[in-house]
């Protein structure tokens, strides 16, 4: 509690933070499991894939890649070896950029990614959005706003 | 769009899911981004001290012990092989339980956590709560308390 007020937050504030967490370790856990069991597929292989599938080109640069989902780069690494030994992604060099690989999403990474898609968006919806009410689903939009792009 | 209305999901719903996502990333990025720098301590590590510093005995099982983390089973395991490793971490069995080994906080381990903590509580303040005011962080809870251990 001294270490808390000695960084200025209150005990309640954490608390608030510590939610946060569990409210994702527990959808996360569920996505995963669905996604484990109807497609033998990983969530953060999903991540990936659908990651690809909505950048232009369907393709992004490793580091872009990294940011945009929880992997370390060296998790991310080995992630894409593993979806690239299984044909749903592969790498190509970019031919007027020499900052590195890109990751390709392929036809096969495509249509794995649309089998699974309805597993996610049904694990989604009964996990997330079925425990909200609506003009809970509208404020929480707008708080997370505020945390997920801050101005 | 088809498929979202197939999944009885719409557009904002699923927008809300993907900005807690974009969310939890961006300020889990800042405090192992923190942690790497002053503590050269990663973010998993990190949470996996401080849920055994907060368990009777600063042990818990490795089934429970990845319950709490957002981390795969095996994952869990080379993690805490590094832990162990650098002595943060031993491992023990039960007398009287056949279920597996516990993971034990070790006094170097708690000293370990002590010390990165201040970092830790700085990351939260800094990237969560002070984008927040006071009367969202209390919606905030509302609704994520809904979501962390739905009833």
């Amino acid at each position: 509690m001294t270490l808390l007020r000695d960084e200025g937050l209150t005990a309640e504030e954490l608390a608030v933070w510590r939610m946060l967490q569990r409210a994702q370790v527990r959808v996360t856990r569920h996505l995963e499991s669905d996604l484990l069991v109807a497609h033998d597929l990983p969530l953060a292989s999903y991540d990936v894939l659908m990651q690809l599938a909505e950048a232009p080109g369907r393709r992004l640069r490793m580091n872009d890649l990294a940011d945009r989902v929880l992997l370390s780069r060296s998790g991310l690494t080995r992630l894409i070896d593993r979806l690239q030994r299984d044909g749903l992604v592969s790498r190509e060099a970019c031919a007027h950029d020499a900052r590195g690989l890109f990751a390709v999403l392929t036809d096969l990474g495509a249509a794995r990614l649309s089998e699974a898609t309805p597993t996610y968006l049904r694990g989604v919806k009964s996990q997330f959005i079925d425990l909200l009410a609506p003009d809970e689903i509208a404020r929480m939009r707008t708080l997370l706003a505020r945390l997920a792009e801050p101005s």
